[in-house]
């Protein structure tokens, strides 16, 4: 077998484990945690339904590509929860170099076009980035909506704790806007998110 | 909330499901069965590591929108082994039905547009469609690769049935088919396929 296929399939076989990465979420009918990997999935399907709330610029097909890849660092990285403090430091470190490990198995050109999809969502400053993004976090409202944010309650989540993460999606698909705020609103009135 | 945007929830709510999905194949590391979720966002990654070994017609955004809706009909119809003899007969009025009422949750055009897809993907006669079924097979054989047949070994599969399911990747993608064919002959030599 030629080296590329080689390193391509050594590749492919290392981001089979984003299949047992945890995430807080748990699924619709709560049976048990989401892991990683069936959440990319999800979130390529969301922007087949979804793309029609992006601005027109968008390249829908880069940004399923950006969500296909955009948690592979977790491999080595593990998940964090949205509203984990970690999340905005060390974290930042250990997941490049979690790109630079598990992309660079595959060979140059791929692993530097994929770590660049990864490094433009990380950014989130392209027009596909932030779409990207968009649809990251409508994914976990939905299946909050759907479980009564049971995660939520879990972590005691706060209403502008949660808001201050969501809102750049009023300027970003603010189609998808009115919905996220009212999630947010029954979730208040309920209890699942606490006052502040 | 507009019914449209409704409409478009209900589905990806809905389709959650395919997560709890389980597949006859097992992870990498061996320790579960895979989900039809899961498995759908590994196919998304083969093709884009894999693209090149696509004839240059195909469109490959297009494979990967085909991939990642390819299962959703299980979550009404199960996921059927490969060497599963139902495969090709009443499971495929049950694949039909659970079409028409799974995509028939989104707004009529979107339905219309996933229903198509996946219909494509099942005629698989279209350049896209064959590629994504070479994509379908390619990963199982990965997996299988890496745990030693051991799924294969459970439901005595003999290396024929195997080559029968396989020998379409030798035209479709013959450059990939060099490596198929070595992993059936080291499966046949450690006894993992059954001899004819």
């Amino acid at each position: 077998m030629e080296q590329r296929l080689r390193d391509q399939f050594r590749f492919l076989l290392e981001i089979d484990k984003l299949k047992t990465v945890q995430r807080q979420n748990v699924l619709a009918d709560r049976s048990r945690r989401e892991n990683s990997a069936e959440h990319s999935w999800h979130l390529g399907v969301l922007v087949l339904c979804l793309a029609e709330y992006a601005p027109s610029s968008v390249d829908v097909s880069k940004v399923i590509r950006m969500l296909l890849v955009h948690d592979i660092v977790e491999v080595d990285a593990g998940d964090t929860f949205l509203h984990d403090p970690r999340r905005e430091h060390a974290q930042k470190q250990v997941e490049a170099a979690a790109a630079e490990r598990i992309f660079g198995l595959l060979p140059t050109d791929q692993a530097a076009e994929l770590r660049a999809l990864w490094t433009e969502f990380e950014i989130g400053q392209s027009p596909e980035a932030r779409f990207a993004h968009v649809i990251d976090r409508v994914q976990p409202v939905l299946l909050h909506s759907a479980t009564g944010g049971v995660v939520w309650r879990k972590h005691g989540v706060t209403r502008s704790q949660l808001l201050k993460k969501l809102s750049f999606v009023e300027t970003d698909a603010p189609a998808l806007w009115p919905w996220m705020r009212e999630v947010v609103d029954r979730a208040s009135q309920s209890g699942a998110l606490l006052p502040d």
